[in-house]
């Protein structure tokens, strides 16, 4: 498939127009670029840019509100409800973020529950935003329903990721940020477009039997949780996937389960849902609330380092912190570009002229 | 394998007379025994009764001190490090967790690290201590290294399990209780004592290539962790279990990945350990800091009732609720009584005869 480059820049100056075309203000147009194109930077394809169009769809279908007042409705010293306003994922959860941050200056740790949200891009952009204050970060969120819980037919649960960021002294960060299922997504989407069937342990048919089918889910097939089947713990990645839905949403008042919106403006909202729009979960800790911020960082440099230098597999040159590869990727493709396919690209030039914004 | 059966209540005065011949207080040997029979009655046989023999040469081998001071070192509104005093873990965990709790109460939410502890039984028992408070409850330790990361051949990681409780209305609560490996160490020992193979995925040989030797671990192997192979999410695991020893032992000032303190006693302690004995995590979040308590609780009701029926796959029954299979075996354990293992029963009686405590 033929691939397109662009610089960073230029693209952040096509995703910042088009946000604000839609009505977002300039600071929300910038938050909610910096946070789209972190996944493209990261290499995170999936959910950068690719998915602008999708974005802009919902807004036409009138599920977002460009223009949101979110708001704190409920409060602790150490935690807060957000109400959304049915605003951009991309800048709903930066603000809660913050708060989660915010009160964790105070009181040690903070953790935001949010509803009436839309999808907020890759968890992993939210949880390293406690780095810099020398906290850990956690963000996690609900999603459409593509996953089957172990021995169920039924789809319940979205690939609910969880993202979580630790601060080190001279080593990077470990930042961990996965889907709670055996395969995203985004991998189904790319063996889709090949047309090649998947490994064992991805996917089920619609009668909850093993399949290899990249198109399972269009015919009645589920996404397996984290572990693939019973026997292999399956039970704990649909537990994972569980916790997730009901801290993002259960928890704040958004839409739980089955119930969870979802992402094509196409598809129609669920019947009767329980709650207001999508959930996540925010958690900010001060390391310095546990030790004192340099012991502990030290400590971490010393954890890294040690993992780092486990003895390798055969095969395998290293064994990798979480964090490495999106690391190093973000460093190549600030310097040599972000390649985004010719369909994709075709897709942002059809997007950008509805606004007269050109590619 | 033959089995004896013994009720609660005996298994109960038995081990609580052991805990205090080796010196625990009256108080200390409660909260230890009904910590460890905990396990015994949730099914959970790998981590009860059949492990006082393990704490006693532990306590022999001066590892566990059973008069403990256990005290808070550093604290702020939320949050609170503890140091375990080399007690038992099963007494240690409690009381952490009990000041989660207290912190929870002001602050909306308490997060407890632990340093200097021993092995704390199961991690479910100390998270279902918030439901009674309404409030989500969470615990996860380290343990010693028996878990390769991915494309590692060296074990650097325990099976590191995290619990999280979540309290409901009319429905029973959920509890997720789970090791972050494919497969727990004790469902190897199973098929250890059976001299079975173990399924595909769940243990690699010395040189990181697959295995089902369910004796891999002794001749230089290691547990996978949750996801068995890259193409299947290991990578996930080995960040979960990761997490784990970072938030249990980093954050407390324990001793973390490799440096883990060993279980059995005739094990040597590792040399050049970074910290002090094993590391907990506890987190309790009272509900009614993010809503209002019977909102959420009936929301929770509504989501496990829809879960629950969720069209089960060809030869599944029905769909389980996290916690389900072990809240049924408490209720026929605690009338029917708890069965033992003859060779599990033979080393109890061993244990007891050194104090003149008979089974």
């Amino acid at each position: 498939m033929a691939e397109q480059i662009f610089t960073y820049q230029h693209l952040y100056n096509f995703t910042d127009a088009v946000f604000k075309s839609i009505g977002c203000s300039d600071e929300h147009a910038a938050t909610a670029t910096q946070t789209l194109l972190s996944a493209d930077l990261r290499g995170i394809d999936s959910h950068g840019v690719a998915r602008l169009s999708g974005y802009v769809r919902l807004w036409e279908a009138k599920r977002i509100n460009a223009t949101p007042d979110i708001k704190i409705v409920y409060q602790t010293s150490s935690t807060a409800t957000i109400d959304g306003d049915a605003g951009l994922g991309l800048v709903v959860a930066p603000f809660a973020m913050q708060v989660a941050i915010d009160k964790a200056k105070l009181a040690g740790t903070g953790w935001v529950s949010v509803m009436n949200s839309n999808h907020f891009g890759i968890a992993g952009y939210h949880a390293m935003m406690a780095l810099q204050h020398d906290m850990i970060g956690m963000a996690m969120t609900n999603a459409s329903a593509l996953v089957a819980p172990t021995f169920s037919v039924e789809k319940m649960l979205g690939t609910n990721p969880i993202a979580v960021a630790i601060p080190a002294n001279e080593q990077p960060a470990f930042v961990a940020d996965f889907a709670t299922t055996t395969a995203a997504n985004g991998k189904l989407e790319i063996l889709q477009r090949k047309n090649a069937d998947t490994p064992d342990g991805w996917v089920q048919d619609k009668d909850g039997n093993p399949s290899n089918n990249a198109h399972a889910l269009k015919t009645g097939g589920a996404l397996l949780p984290l572990g693939s089947d019973r026997e292999h713990g399956s039970h704990k990645g649909y537990a994972l996937g569980s916790i997730v839905d009901i801290f993002s949403a259960v928890l704040s008042g958004a839409s739980y389960g089955p119930w969870a919106p979802p992402f094509p403006a196409y598809i129609a909202m669920p019947e009767n849902m329980p709650g207001k729009g999508l959930g996540h979960f925010f958690g900010a800790m001060r390391v310095d609330a546990f030790r004192p911020a340099d012991e502990f960082k030290n400590h971490m440099d010393n954890w890294i380092a040690r993992f780092r230098d486990a003895k390798p597999a055969d095969g395998h040159d290293k064994v990798l912190i979480p964090g490495d590869p999106e690391r190093e990727m973000q460093a190549i493709r600030l310097t040599e570009g972000i390649p985004l396919l010719e369909s994709v690209a075709a897709d942002l030039k059809i997007t950008g002229n509805k606004f007269g914004v050109s590619l």
